[in-house]
């Protein structure tokens, strides 16, 4: 490795937004301007910016101020992967493998290395240029928190911050009119906001992916809970949440509509299901939906992030690309991107947090 | 008016939950026993718990530190109409007025006027106890803002900087993905919240009951802001917005299961009827739902609950009976309870506000 | 009036920050362009930037993102008066009028109106530059809400809101700890800020400049309330209350250093006085500050500011200079700067809300 | 150990209070009786309440909806040591051992084992209880996060975030005129909230106890700032910050008056030293004082107070007393309460936060 050679390097961010995208994007650019002089330019969009060699300065100037939003100011696409990108040729879309344009685009510019800031699809194709020779850096970004080798992912405290925030105004709702109140968060594969948020805002039943859910020991808790004179019921659901095999749903929903809308989630069908189970029980189901991913980033998340993008810049000047940043038992480190790739970090269904949720009398509905 | 013979009054909540309930409920209790020396009750449940003759003494300490609590600790239903009362008589359920079962109970407790803290319907039942001489107060509750002869009702300020703060949320989604984002509110007659926190929350179409839309103008919005080089949109939609007349409706829902479940709302509609217009834009729609209803109240509906309790105990002192609180110019009044029910007060299409958001920019889709 | 010939328009902010600052500088701005084409500009430092023809244009995408934004995008000094403005002469500092230089600069740039955001003393520059013939429109601006003809302004609700979350919190530690707790909040002259958020925080006292206190009755209080089992106290102390004249004050300050360092303000006084008076009482004061004034803006704020915004702007359009738009019976409005620079609109000592504090039991110490 | 003789179980606050005890009270409780069928008593202010045979029954009912508030439901005295306990004796007050008194209470009552909540003072009696046969569980406490032995404590995360929504704030007033803002926060041994804060806000300058500040170090970093363009500056302190020897203090405060009122604090002193090196520079100084330590606890502590809580129960049910729960590497543990007395876990001028501070420009006055 020749580190005294890295004079440019460049940003993307991909994938879904994330609060602390711009505490990485911040941290990266001060680190490699202030502490080594590097030059640092920020692709827009992506990898749609790299194919498409769109990009900006980041300087100081256009980084100050930007620590405590949300959102990106590289912007993101979660679709575009240019080793299998969708282009037009002879008037017909076509996908094919444009990577080398993007490389190309590198070396023109005089790239030296490239921060590549995403989720797991992103990272491949991190990885994918790492094989083809670019100097790259892996930054771990998901708001699920569901990445393996590393502990905690920027944007999960200030999702669980929001959804906890959620469940305390539904707390009040649900107790005055005694009603079951439903709230469906994100976690599409791993229930982490969900078991997080349900445990910080009290709920009394927490569903999630890992623990497929009985919706008759789900009526069982609300009914339990009604008997001890307490008449309503907390139910956070991740998007992902599954009943077990040969459950009975009770509730249909037929859409046969040529033009079928986006129906409600798992939440309001939860609802549908329980109020067939349950009489005389008023049931309420809201979905969190984009608002736990945007907005003010919460202190946690920056400080995360920051610690992320100066670690990140670190690992160029020490030359040793290939690799993703990760938080390990509190500890900043890095792992390889090719071990990194295509697995999920889960909820462990016996795990520590499991069990002290069901310590308190958690349900997981089953 | 035999002032002097006031000992003890009741207190009741009825309909939909609304932040500042409690601080009236506070203020009521604290005026009445500081300042007057009353006795207090609250009847749980709203005019089920009159019927029932279901209540709980209300001292001091029974309202201290609520003041700042969404919910109520009374309890509420929003249904319950002891006019015309579901009863089982005889193994059969049946309909009734029931009213007089209501004004025994408050003979047989000695209670010498009563505060109904309710919307329309509440007050309804209000202005006939009255009419039938109970000595009984009104204090409006809406957190549509949308009842007549009151300026501004409680909860509809927490409201705002709820649904305030998830459009700022949004926006950092929609700039970042160049997205259209929609936020739907509350809002079934009158599309104040809309307007207000579309308003707060720079909102570039807001869509209200009382201004029917035409999609295809939604849609023109949309495309012009691409053309000046604004890649997103935030829409706040009430519930209650309905387009025009004729107005083309692409998308169509069919559910025609024997139990449907509860649809996602006019957000998700109008999101798949965009994305039918607008190619290659991807539109997201969220329903804030219960959020904003709940939770911690702010200073705003704190302050006005408590003015509104207070003018409600001097009315009781005043023997100003059959009347409602108002909020009138900034100055708290008061108004025949005959007067002010069954109607509502919408947003005026030309009115100040309307004009002041035209005036920014802002689309009402017409 | 000519009002056809309006092609430019200035804006400046004069005096201490204020959440809303930027939300009137967009609307002025929006509306400008949007709806009467006109140019606008945007004086850098106030007065300052006048004087020395410092100044940025004001354009759709300068204004945009900053709605919520706490702070004046404008930048705001709180000292200079250019009709009596320091300047070197002959390497001596001296004060003189310098306003024509400012005239000059307007004309020079082809100014034809400009609006003034600012309290009193901004103010009355502006109503002094109108008098010399400039187009001059005000924008009232103070976050002690202390402006007679307007009833509410903009950033007065963000300082309630954050002072009344601040009450929130100590409300926890006071009662853990049985203490009593104080909470300065600003407001020199006039006690809004203060009784708002006192009566929003559910403060036992609140101290104002409007109502001199006694600090044996603020102590006796404190006890009667030790008396009836609540062992903590609230009080909210606005920064400019007062004893009553003759009020022993019973702990000293003797500050004879060369270089004295600002003490702590009066809550600090008033606890060690306090201290003095209730033995075995822990009293602990707080000094809310700046945090009060900065931030994300509130809903209702930015609503404010847009109405206002938006009316300074009609009122270019219609050439009715020399006004400033106001806020009467919660509609827009506007009254001629002659009449409304010099007065502080302070709290009525007997007016309704100090009323309604009384009668949930708040002592005002008199 | 003969685990199965527990039936009752103690639990008692003490020190400060800290956001997150009432979610340990929860956990302890809810997992004491729902899993293990114990009862449960806590004890009122602490060790006081021990002492006095003070205790109220801890139910479900009774830390239903606690979850998320500040403060402790069992009070809290900063200042009672059993073992050096301040008695009246013959009309005299003398300091005596009464520990002893304390043992016979828990006998009294049948408390076989009792959960100790607190800091080091408060925990360094709990061992002393330990030693003399009491199956104590000790569960840290301490906003400040200064306990060895374990990573994180309750209430930090909480102090942060509120610390950094204050930075925000003052951020817009720090821009919009020009300022330095200071702003004290709560560390007198060590700076974790002031990096933490510090690093999340995007501080200038942090200056905490561990890192001694070199005054002129401090202007100069103003000074360098100003001359890049960034005309305004942001500094957090810890309230234990420290100069270095022989570091030029300028200011002084002498008062000498025989009542002494408590003064600001360091970040008065500091900004009146600054105003003296840095002419024409506004500097302002703000001290988060108790809001910090106050109200709504954050998800993430109330998180790690239900894991404390429910572990210090289950170190009861295995019969392993004596011993602190603590987190280790994210992991819940525990550790001899002999063993983790009497240490400050401090700030490592070169640990990785500080070097991640270091690298994105942020000066520590050295």
């Amino acid at each position: 490795m020749q580190e005294q050679k890295i004079k440019k390097i460049a940003l993307l961010t991909g994938g879904g937004d994330c609060p602390g995208l711009n505490a990485v994007i911040r941290a990266v650019t001060r680190t490699a301007i202030l502490k080594y002089g590097y030059e640092v330019i920020g692709y827009i969009f992506g990898y749609r910016g790299l194919y498409n060699n769109d990009f900006i300065p980041l300087t100081l100037d256009k980084v100050s101020g930007i620590g405590h939003k949300g959102g990106t100011i590289l912007y993101s696409s979660n679709k575009d992967n240019l080793f299998d990108y969708q282009v037009e040729e002879n008037g017909e879309i076509v996908k094919k493998d444009v990577s080398d344009v993007a490389i190309e685009n590198l070396k023109k510019e005089g790239v030296d290395a490239i921060v590549v800031i995403g989720g797991d699809g992103t990272l491949t194709s991190a990885r994918d240029f790492s094989r083809k020779g670019i100097n790259v850096i892996g930054v771990p970004k998901t708001i699920d928190n569901d990445l393996p080798a590393t502990e905690v992912t920027f944007g999960f405290n200030t999702a669980v911050e929001v959804a906890t925030e959620a469940l305390d105004r539904l707390h009040t709702t649900a107790e005055s009119h005694h009603r079951v109140m439903l709230l469906e968060v994100m976690g599409r594969n791993a229930g982490w906001i969900a078991l997080h948020s349900g445990l910080a805002g009290s709920a009394d039943v927490i569903l999630i992916p890992e623990i497929p859910y009985d919706l008759h020991k789900v009526a069982e808790k609300i009914e339990m809970r009604q008997r001890e004179g307490k008449k309503f019921t907390i139910i956070v659901v991740a998007e992902g949440a599954k009943p077990k095999d040969g459950d009975v749903v009770v509730a249909k929903v037929v859409d046969d509509s040529p033009d079928p809308i986006r129906l409600g989630g798992i939440a309001n069908k939860l609802a549908a299901d329980l109020e067939k189970i349950i009489k005389n029980q008023e049931i309420r189901a809201t979905i969190l939906g984009h608002i736990q991913r945007g907005g003010i980033t919460s202190a946690y998340d920056r400080i995360l992030s920051t610690r992320y993008g100066v670690a990140a810049t670190e690992l160029i000047h020490e030359g040793k690309f290939g690799n993703m940043v990760t938080l390990k038992e509190d500890k900043i480190s890095y792992e390889a991107l090719e071990k990194v790739i295509g697995h999920t970090r889960v909820v462990e269904p016996d795990g520590e947090l499991i069990q002290t949720a069901r310590s308190i009398g958690v349900s997981f509905g089953d």
